[in-house]
């Protein structure tokens, strides 16, 4: 047998995340260059000020198969241009792997999409988990007025693609019009091939 | 690549678990014979009324590497003569993978043991996320007033083997003194050979 580990508490305010990370990851409006439909936009923010996106609250866990890795995400509101702040997005390595977001506060959508095209969404609140299932691309976008907090969970040996994200884009982006999210075709997007 | 598996969404009550379920497991008082430490205790209980100790509400999640099954679980508040209301509890069949139990309403006690005897516990409540590492079996424990409810999640391909649990029993026991729960060896425990 390998080495034991122990067991591990984690605390999770529901209004603020995991309380005592291990990793904090911070994606600021810097990090999200080309990943918006409006440049001019992101350009324009990003001459005034450089603002926090979302923060990614991390805990320790083997990055093997048989574990879970856990995290919890806060994506601020805001938007750049008629776009609403959103996380990079990705695909797993382990194509064949699943992935779970849990809703504990404020409001959002969970965009998911294979690599073949296909789009689906969840409407996220408290309480909603989504379950994002194998060979399905997901990114999580906040539409409401305050911060939107979940609970990631994820296989061990699942890995991150950002790739496929930053080179195509997602077929469909959020955007805000007369008040109100709606998804739209993503005039960046390329298929991918394949 | 395999059939395409579409999202699921899946509204979980803080207060209540799983909204709707694809399946309902309930174990009642008469599930648990052998699995308290006093027997005569039980036998009386029994002679009264068969209680539901305990409640999991799950989703059909495929049972397969790289997904992860999700279920909520509501012990009910009680005690078989000083024992307080728990799961029977269980090993995985496939011994290197963790579980994940998030506690979202309620109080008690998450319990691990190992095969070789060795014990850790966690105090559950609200926003407490208990990390059970691969080789754990596992067994909750409600000490509380009210509902102790959990969120759990495992890998799909994990399964689960009680009879370790069923032939040998937990190294320890959670019992209520002078009305705090205290942990106890517990007299039936038989340690697991190899």
């Amino acid at each position: 047998m390998e080495e034991l580990m122990e067991p591990v508490r984690t605390l999770i305010d529901f209004k603020k995340g995991v309380v005592n990370p291990d990793r904090i990851i911070e994606r600021r409006a810097s990090d999200m260059q080309g990943m918006y439909s409006d440049d001019l936009a992101l350009e324009k923010l990003l001459s005034q000020d450089n603002p926090l996106i979302y923060q990614v609250r991390e805990i320790n866990i083997p990055k093997k198969s048989g574990h879970i890795i856990y995290s919890t995400t806060i994506i601020y509101p805001g938007k750049v241009g008629k776009e609403y702040f959103m996380t990079k997005g990705h695909f797993h390595t382990r194509e064949d792997t699943a992935e779970i977001y849990f809703c504990l506060e404020g409001e959002g959508y969970l965009l998911m999409q294979t690599k073949q095209g296909k789009v689906s969404t969840i409407h996220m609140r408290p309480g909603v988990l989504g379950y994002i299932p194998p060979y399905w691309g997901h990114r999580t976008i906040n539409t409401g007025k305050k911060e939107f907090i979940f609970l990631a969970l994820f296989p061990g040996d699942a890995g991150h693609n950002y790739e496929v994200v930053e080179k195509h884009g997602f077929a469909q982006i959020m955007i805000e019009e007369n008040g109100k999210p709606i998804l739209k075709d993503n005039p960046k997007y390329t298929p991918v091939s394949g």
